[in-house]
């Protein structure tokens, strides 16, 4: 326990980007320099796959830096309560980024975000400097709210289209898409496709390519109802009580 | 800082499966006493979507608990040193799982696991008593370290095949192979496919299938090159490449 709150409070004191902790590998600084500075906001309730999905591929990006980013340091819990990542910044403390990433998370999760007045102010305060701002699965509605989509083509989770176009947004039913610096993708997963192709935009089709390689992405699920027209209205219903089922 | 390090603390103070933190979540312990036990295992230097992947679709399993495991509880930084997941068990207090995932790392990381005899041990104690036994890209190297692989049909991560045979494992370029209760898919984000593989095995093909609508997962990625067959020789010097470079 000892030693564990001391590698816990290593991290915490920390705070720099990526700043290292001794015993859990050398800091992101090391080779963060060079490359674009890509920031993932984390909120109470984040869908896991939502972040880490794109961190895996855009982390390969020559000189890349990503860093997890929440209201506070420290861990930021899942949705289904079972995991969680931890923040290295504090929103704060974040000045301005190339990359911006939201990534979605449970009903409860985003309806909280939208009564977080100071998060929404961050993430328009970021947009106005990025390269490129981008969001996960829900994170596009958390993106609406901070009236980024007004008049803008967008995706998201497939259950949540009709929402969606509640915040200004025309929905596209694409697994991502550009609007201008706004790219958005569809549930989940989406956000790895989402990632390859802004790592085509942001280092050429050659590095994305080799990125693809890098993670051996060659997808080949066990079925094929990975979209709600493939899987039908009984498994779309099965899916979303799935859903609700493990999220705390 | 101050409000950080307490719930940092308290993170780390927390001790049991997905014990939760004030402000991060309601305890996973709330959903997780019915269901299959899914143990993760985290080591320095791990591949972010590894254990992100198979965590995402296995936690919406009907009752299931995924747990983040280490040699000691606290954030465990990954390969790219830019990212950190919260081990929240210690492995000297798990004593058994119904899954055990063990995610693949950089090379330097494999090679630290396979000199912690501990480690090894204890993937053959859990072993014992798993319904099955996982891995994720070259997550197989150290099952093959663990002895779990002698005279088994397996797979791992493109580039690792032949180190993988020296394990005494008969390679197979499969995106999972399972040989009787051990399951081993190829890189990175081939754990995703394992895992819904893995899911209907566990609570059936319907299950599966509306987990695979649940994240979404109808996989487009703007390119095709994800098999080193399909991305050609240049790709896969450029893919190890990134990789090499972004690994610290």
């Amino acid at each position: 326990m000892e030693s564990s709150r001391r590698t816990v409070l290593r991290a915490a004191a920390a705070g720099a980007v990526g700043a290292g902790v001794a015993g859990f590998g050398a800091p992101a600084s090391a080779h963060s320099a060079s490359g674009p500075r890509i920031g993932i906001l984390l909120y109470d309730r984040f869908s896991l796959l939502d972040p880490t999905g794109p961190a895996e591929i855009l982390s390969r990006l020559p000189g890349a830096s990503v860093t997890m980013i929440a209201e506070r340091t420290g861990p930021v819990r899942t949705d289904t309560g079972d995991v969680a990542l931890l923040a290295e910044r504090a929103m704060v403390d974040v000045r301005d980024l190339d990359v911006l990433i939201v990534p979605g998370g449970s009903e409860k999760a985003v309806l909280a975000v939208f009564e977080q007045p100071a998060v929404l102010d961050w993430i328009r305060r970021m947009h106005r400097r990025t390269q490129w701002t981008t969001s996960v699965c829900t994170g596009s509605m958390i993106l609406g709210k901070a009236g980024l989509l007004v008049g803008k083509r967008a995706t998201t989770y497939w259950s949540g289209k009709d929402y969606l176009e509640t915040l200004g947004a025309t929905y596209v039913a694409e697994r991502y898409v550009r609007d201008g610096k706004i790219i958005t993708s569809a549930g989940v997963s989406a956000g790895q496709d989402m990632a390859l192709y802004l790592a085509s935009l942001m280092a050429g089709e050659q590095t994305a390519k080799a990125l693809q390689l890098a993670v051996e992405y060659d997808p080949q699920p066990p079925f094929d109802t990975g979209s709600p027209s493939k899987a039908g209205p009984e498994l779309q219903k099965l899916a979303l009580k799935l859903l609700a089922d493990s999220q705390v």
